[in-house]
């Protein structure tokens, strides 16, 4: 029982050995990632259309039970841009944004997101997230950034707009060209220069007048800190909402509620191909980010178990009036970075934001939704990358296919056609070069019992023999193509006596392939050709034994290729 | 142009050499098919819901256009027996049957049929085929006849009913069972038990009497028309319609007439994924009958030319008052065996069925519809077949669940569901399989160079070497797990110094498994241990040349896993 305990509650591994020393660097990493979350718990809550309480919400609670179920010790789980921009996007498709039946629809989502995670969990499925491949992954999440921050635009110049795809966005946004609201652009703009500088010249300069590492750091993170308090002042101080700039206003000042989601059977209907992506793709970004830091501490992550604890962190977010959440890479990095030593260090910041929730919430009530906006720019420019375009160009046809077709589906039609499209591309492209496999003709190497490509090697051959290497498993959509290519290739070969199948790189046969050889066979054989097979591995080998092909089989099944070419035509081996 | 031409229209290959024994050999089985076609037409045209002339005239135009396209010399295109059960399934879902929108949507279905099989033909796409297995169609044929002939049943019980799955069909019937009409009844189940008796008793009883066996194949085929004539009779001489007996009624005497399918989007868009289903089916059933009458002559099928040919029977269905279309497996093997030599004997029988159309459709007023469905009855039962279940079991579980499952959901859901279904399966299983691929220990087979599964051979190894043989191309699907395989292997390995992967049966590595494989040799590098290759095969290699992995690889590339053996611990060398 205690092991069973351990395995689901990672609590009990961890929390044994809890000493003074890991409690204050916890402790540290808390206080600097709640400094660091509070505006972009605000933001990400705006993108994905809600009251900025609601990304406070999704923090605290999930947080706590991440904590609890996880096994990433540094992984800091809430609001992250790509699944709130998906969130809205779906939850844009049932219901008006600002409507109560928005943020209950949100709600649903995160509720049906957990339950497939504990589902994916509990059945041991992780490696279905697998089937997300590098290059779709990185496509998406660079044209996800592009969409995000064109999508934030409209805060900044103090416009209405919308739309899921970049064409949209950018329409409506020259539509409001002449109606820009300028004090608004003047905070926006101002406050996006100084994030950039933040983020690229501030740290440099610290270390330059002396501050140590560490420290600039910290005031680094901090950064949008300062934007929105020095916004926040001056939206109050000049009274700017009188000037149309749009601000947070009334924020309720308590710990997060006890909320219950829309568990109707339509709008689950409605909602299930969108929690299951997000859920996959929240799933894939924190596994990622968490590996990558477990390694760097000899640490190992249980991708199924971590699964558990992003679903019951998304459970939590329904009911206590969140949202879609998973682990994020940019806050992981400065807990990670800050020190965390364990799960804790997420537990003590749930806590750092809940004081905030209900102390901090009147001070923000003048604070400029396009302080918000830049914040997020700033924050998913830097997930932007199109390297990845080049890499697989240089390496190879098939994924750079793959990546740019995410990265066009994306921007062009949302993120949901987009990741859809990307995954179905890579296993289309996938299946259709294995319907069409490699095939080599091969002959003996002088001097050796090696067997190689005769368009490669200098090798020998002989007429009454042709011999085969099929380079991958036969199955049901190369089963027909092997067929054609041996049928097509005997038509030449008037002397043929002998076709052998050498079998090294097949892995498996299926049925519909076993019918297809057994065909092969006959059809050879009314040519008054016999069919052979060489090196046939141990499972293969298994599972051909006891049926009617192999019974019928017209020649043999030689051990290795060299038997085989020795044996049919014994002068053969007199040559080599 | 004239090589073109004739790759394109294959009437002037076979045209040129058209002599007087071809012609009568193609007059003679053209008779024996149109007699055979009459019925057969008119029963299929009620199972897809339509007026029995458009199977007459999907049985006309569409044989003279497959005749001058198609690539095989037997092939009989026309009305079958999965194709309309699939058109009565997907126009029921747009239109009402007996109304003029049913009739005209069965046209729009067989021009967008025709138009998406010419599209794959030109784009030589009839690859694509190959990806529905031979168990998948295997169990889709057999569940396909089980809902077939259940769906008949009404018209021999003479009471309305309906349904596309199995339950709906038999519980439509159950509440029906009060109602039957017994004069109805009293035909349909004479008509079928004579039906099963020619098939099965006929022919053994007239060789017996002395009767040719070409005479008693021909009298075998001849027994539907025997049952349409005398229940036409019995129909027409003791009123039976006053009796409750649908008959078929007024049929148009006439050629097929001009026709215009609705190309309406919205209708179009509606039948959009059945079109597509009913090509792929109908190419599938149309190729394999082909290919297998061919193969009897050593003939050869062109798959992309018969899609051309097919695709441009079934726009001639669209514009003559037919539906969809495609070689019948019956047919083609009556027209085969009675002797038909080339594409002409398709010429000729739809010549034979225009003068049908035209002369003999008032014979058939007083033919009980009773009669065509105990013909479909017996014709389909023949394609009923679950022995496939068992030869999948005692293979392969994967194949096995495909098929039940094939089998299953069409019996459960209808065609569509139970076709997407089945090729959904199969490429899933393919890909789980593929995703958590076999990988073994090898180690050296004493007194040769030869390496093996250390689980199966007695092998000698090396304890700071581990060598692993990945029997499966290295992709997104199971890159990762590949990477969680090793580094979970080399925790119990204290003195290990060299991970040799061995690639004989790697055929492809993809830019997400490259990313693993680096990422994996850094996570050994940091435990002390290096990455070694051995055996990668050509294209494998030439694609990693010029890779940052191969550039910084720990270890290094060996030719054959012996030279990797021999040369990381030269000792291993002298053992040998």
């Amino acid at each position: 029982m205690p092991r069973l305990l351990r395995k689901y509650l990672p609590i009990f591994e961890w929390g044994r050995g809890y000493g003074r020393e890991a409690l204050s660097n916890d402790l540290i990493a808390a206080v600097i990632v709640t400094i660091m979350l509070i505006p972009q718990s605000l933001a990400y809550a705006l993108l994905a259309g809600l009251p900025p309480e609601a990304g406070l919400y999704a923090s605290i609670v999930p947080i706590m039970l991440y904590a609890l179920f996880g096994t990433s010790r540094a992984l800091a789980v809430g609001p992250v841009a790509v699944v709130s921009l998906m969130t809205a996007a779906a939850v844009g498709e049932v219901a008006q944004q600002g409507t109560a039946g928005y943020a209950v629809a949100a709600l649903t989502l995160a509720g049906m997101s957990g339950a497939i995670l504990l589902v994916l969990g509990i059945f041991r499925l992780g490696f279905l997230a697998n089937f997300l491949s590098h290059p779709v992954i990185a496509g998406f999440i660079t044209a996800s950034g592009l969409l995000i921050a064109s999508s934030q635009l409209k805060h900044i110049m103090g416009v209405p707009g919308g739309g899921h795809n970049l064409l949209d966005i950018i329409g409506n946004l020259f539509l409001q060209l002449g109606r820009i609201n300028y004090a608004t652009l003047v905070i926006g703009v101002a406050a996006t220069a100084f994030l950039f500088w933040v983020r690229k010249g501030l740290k440099p300069m610290l270390l330059k007048v002396g501050l140590k590492p560490r420290m600039a750091d910290i005031a680094t993170k901090a950064g949008p800190v300062a934007a929105v308090v020095a916004t926040t002042l001056a939206a109050g101080v000049f009274s700017l909402e009188g000037h149309g700039v749009a601000i947070v206003g009334t924020v309720p000042q308590a710990l997060p509620p006890f909320t219950m989601p829309d568990l109707s059977l339509d709008l689950m209907r409605q909602l299930f191909v969108p929690a299951l992506l997000i859920s996959v793709i929240g799933f894939v970004e924190s596994i990622s980010v968490a590996q990558t830091l477990a390694a760097k501490k000899r640490q190992r992550i249980d991708p199924d178990q971590e699964l558990i604890g992003l679903g019951a962190a998304n459970l939590g977010a329904a009911f206590t009036g969140g949202y879609p959440v998973t682990g994020g890479f940019a806050r992981s990095v400065v807990n990670f970075d800050a020190g965390a030593e364990t799960p804790a260090a997420g537990a003590f910041t749930a806590v750092g934001l809940a004081i905030a929730a209900v102390a901090l919430t009147p001070l923000i009530y003048f604070l400029p939704k396009a302080t918000l906006a830049a914040t997020i720019i700033v924050a998913v420019l830097s997930l932007v990358d199109f390297s990845i375009l080049r890499t697989a160009w240089s390496y190879s046809k098939a994924d750079f296919a793959a990546v740019l077709a995410t990265i066009l589906l994306t921007l062009g039609f949302g993120v949901e056609t987009g990741v859809m499209a990307g995954v179905m591309i890579s296993i289309g492209l996938f299946l259709y070069r294995t319907s069409r496999p490699h095939i080599a003709e091969v002959g003996l190497v002088p001097g050796t019992q090696h067997f190689r490509n005769i368009r490669r090697h200098m090798v020998e051959t002989d007429t009454s023999m042709l011999t085969i290497r099929i380079d991958q498993s036969l199955y049901f959509a190369n089963a027909r193509f092997l067929e054609d290519y041996v049928l097509d290739r005997t038509v030449d070969c008037p002397g043929l006596k002998h076709v052998v199948l050498m079998c090294s790189a097949v892995n498996e046969i299926d049925l519909s392939a076993l019918e297809s050889l057994e065909e092969l066979m006959h059809r050879l054989s009314d040519l008054g050709i016999k069919l052979h097979l060489s090196e046939v591995k141990g499972p293969v080998m298994d599972r051909l034994h006891g049926t009617h092909f192999l019974k019928a089989l017209t020649g043999e099944v030689f051990l290795s290729q060299y038997d085989a070419y020795s044996r049919l035509h014994p002068s053969n081996a007199a040559v080599a």
